[in-house]
């Protein structure tokens, strides 16, 4: 299903070329001023043509607010809905992407689990939904801010992007997150331990292949009578200290000639390569590693007591 | 909460010094014929003392069922709800315990999160815990067995864990884990992805610090143009290849001579050193991921369509 | 929270005059073809303005969908997400209304359990809000015709709704259900009996009183020797023979003065009448009745084997 | 799924004549000191064989805590976990009871659903069911005792209980019960109403038929110049005054005669008429009532801001 969380929801919904994305945030504390400048400038970081090193498409996402807010800024308490209308949306090339499957792609496992698929780019595999974490995790990010927690990624090269940007290829990379300011007591014993939840979310953004969080893989190499970084939780639960945790990201899968995929009814068709591509896409994903963060850790703030 | 799944449920309760462990496993389809006595040999697996390296204590856990199952062995569709009995519960030590925080343990972000604490040997904190997921975790390999499936976790050493046992001191390690047999469709695209929660369960299991699936970490360091193992899953959902995964566990923190913790009034006190210790937590959390990775794939198969 | 059932499920948004109302259906299966037409006449029937006796207001529901539909009508699988703007959204008179309880009306406990209340006409009280459960139950009662499952509801006149118009007054009334052709099977066991979710369903409407089916409250009066109808469900679980279940509705509090109510610092204000009212709420309750008793079959039969 | 509730959420499991029903109760706060003398009293209140009127079965069900409380009966904040042992349990007449379906008896809907049934009376359909409850709800009327809030349930006669009993035949009967204490901002605006969680809470209880609070049933002949009570709830939120509300339950079907059922192979055979019965289910429902009530408002409670 598409609902995250348990006491602060987000329900999303949208595929990449349909008229729009879009959410429901639900359970945000009311009467929270919300900065919506903010929010856009927070949105803006994760689409691409940022920085010269990423693909260039321009796609300039405003989140439409449809309810949960009054007009003077303030949160009701009730429902937050929010879309994003997709600006580069061809119903008319529809026809064209009927039932191609690239190789390596989503396209093929959704088709065979649904028996249907949207092939206009991707449909809801698309890494496009994570507009719409990044608007409901930018809003998460505000009120975890106005409680003293800060949420700050940073993207860790591995090697060289312009290299495989000049290459037309592409390279994975690293996304470490540091969370400050966090109290004594956020995460459920079991099921719902902090980092669990942190793993899960993450695990979530596309093309994400590991995590770890403290001392991390790392550890399975230590000794006991060594000194150890907690990164942040005790038995699922923060103790106060720094939460910090790492995802690694794979390299998109980059084709420079022409590949053979398989149609819907089984049979060999090449695939000519797609015109631009992301060189590094863990870069792109720092502000959608915060935003997921955020909303874990608003969702587990709501357990507390 | 301490309810884990969707379709399957397993909710789980016991605190490792009171009277019993228990669980109640909801959704499990009728008419399955359980096997009891494979049931046992696979809980009895996670014991410590079944291999010399290992904590020698004793514990034979016996499962109760007491719903869900026909007197005949079938399963009836309705929830099966199982206890295990605490064989070393200490009542008349309980006061001796109250109140002393051992150092970089769950107690004190328990104790701060709550307010009380079960202070006989870690309560719900504690690893034994994982007698339920291995009981409720044991029916599911049984399930999905018969549809095909094979779970087969093993342990990779690090480091000498019969050095460390002759240091007094403990070492991590990592298990790894290989799912066969998997029909394509398993997994829901966006935040109940299979390695999503898959990365969930794994960083449930006490000591856990790192989770990896497929080409993992290491492919942060490589390129778009080199072949990447998609580690059993495209877009969140079986492909029909193998799922691999791996869980890196750190050391226990041992210690040789006595240290310093505090009481829940924040005073200083000295803590003895515990008696018995794992030489190495990993080796015996084989049977854990087996289990763990059972209740992920079983109760996403209940999405499947 | 939001949210309304388990398999299939509806997260709804809106204020009664904020920008939009809204909603994403999740969990409805893929490959279904949509009947747009028909959903919009179904939709319409909730309108005012169809019945000489019901409130004039001109307010025509038009839902747009946002994803989860391929453009030549199928459903995708993915979560079906969709908008229905208000037409008469008034924010230039926001101020207005700021902080003036109606006398026994939703507008206090909202404010009181929030702290801030969209006072724009009701806010998430109004019963604007059952439009999304129009969209989405009539989605689903197109999906269950598919079935073989016929929904339908008729409104039961307890007294002359024209002599209370005349009176500027308003009269309750009585909706009876009656759900023909579903499969033995509907229903789970204990929580999720069919009538014990039907009940929540339709309790969950503006204005409902009372919920009884089959026999009903009239069965307190009987004796077992005496035959009674099962009402399509026995032990929770639909039994093959049609399902009939009737709502009692109060009717709208109705005034023609000025009444007394306070403001939000507690002090006595003249409220004047409002210039329009529904001489009988359960006239137009008839589709939204049908409306939610498609959306609970429709989750509960997710949980069919 | 045998789950009720989202923040205090009680999971139950047993059958009948299995060896066991139990509960786990998550979520219910630290720090609590329970009565368990008033609970086995409370728990008491339920059995038969407490009134000349009803079924002579001597039945003393004790409950089991098995976790979530200290030996000092402090809860611990983690999951309550119980059992209580069915007495006469008789498996060795298991055989005789396999495959015969008494008419207008959930039996036969349970094994058309699950193609599998615990035929030792009842299996999860019995009212024994509700010991669990009366168990749960209990410790909830402790914890709302606490806070102020009484709840209070009395049976309404509605014919002779006495002279049904002399014509070996049954009667059915009302139960009211009324909230006093409860303060504002109980419930949620939508799905999770007050009287709709009531109304779904209630009528999961055996035979229950019909519902209704406040002016219930009777306001669909009342004008809305009329004045109306309002339950104690206003747009779902509970608004300060008292909640009352009733539930109707139909008499047990009774037979003196043996009658024809059906096996299950389709074919018919005569059943014999049962050795005892209750003449009155709904006098037995009042601690059922006030248990269920408790479950629901402790649940909702874990909502309010």
């Amino acid at each position: 299903m598409n609902t995250f969380g348990k006491n602060i929801t987000l329900t999303t919904f949208g595929e990449s070329h349909g008229p729009a994305m879009g959410g429901v945030l639900d359970g945000f504390p009311p009467c929270f001023k919300i900065d919506f400048e903010e929010l856009v400038r927070f949105v803006a970081r994760r689409a691409p043509g940022t920085n010269a090193l990423v693909s260039q498409r321009r796609e300039p996402d405003e989140p439409e607010f449809l309810s949960g807010i009054s007009p003077d800024g303030l949160t009701l308490g009730t429902p937050i809905g929010f879309i994003v209308r997709n600006r580069d949306m061809r119903s008319g090339d529809y026809k064209n992407y009927t039932g191609v499957f690239r190789p390596n792609h989503a396209d093929a496992t959704y088709y065979k689990k649904y028996g249907i698929h949207d092939f206009r780019g991707g449909g809801r595999a698309s890494a496009r939904e994570t507009v719409n974490w990044v608007v409901a995790g930018g809003l998460c990010i505000q009120l975890l801010r106005s409680k003293g927690v800060e949420i700050a990624a940073r993207f860790i090269e591995t090697g060289s992007v312009a290299e495989a940007k000049a290459d037309l290829t592409s390279i994975g990379g690293i996304v470490e997150c540091v969370v400050t300011g966090l109290p004594v007591g956020i995460g459920d014993p079991i099921f719902d331990k902090l980092h669990a939840r942190l793993a899960q979310g993450m695990m979530t953004i596309n093309a994400a292949k590991g995590f770890e969080y403290g001392e991390g893989c790392h550890s399975a190499y230590m000794r006991g009578d060594e000194p150890q970084r907690s990164g942040g939780a005790l038995g699922g639960i923060s103790d106060g200290t720094d939460i910090n945790f790492r995802v690694y990201f794979k390299p998109t899968p980059t084709q420079m000639k022409p590949v053979e995929g398989e149609d819907i009814n089984g049979e060999k068709v090449i695939i000519q390569p797609k015109g631009r591509h992301d060189p590094c896409v863990a870069m792109r994903a720092v502000p959608v590693v915060e935003a997921m963060a955020a909303l874990v850790i608003a969702d587990l703030w709501g357990d507390k007591r």
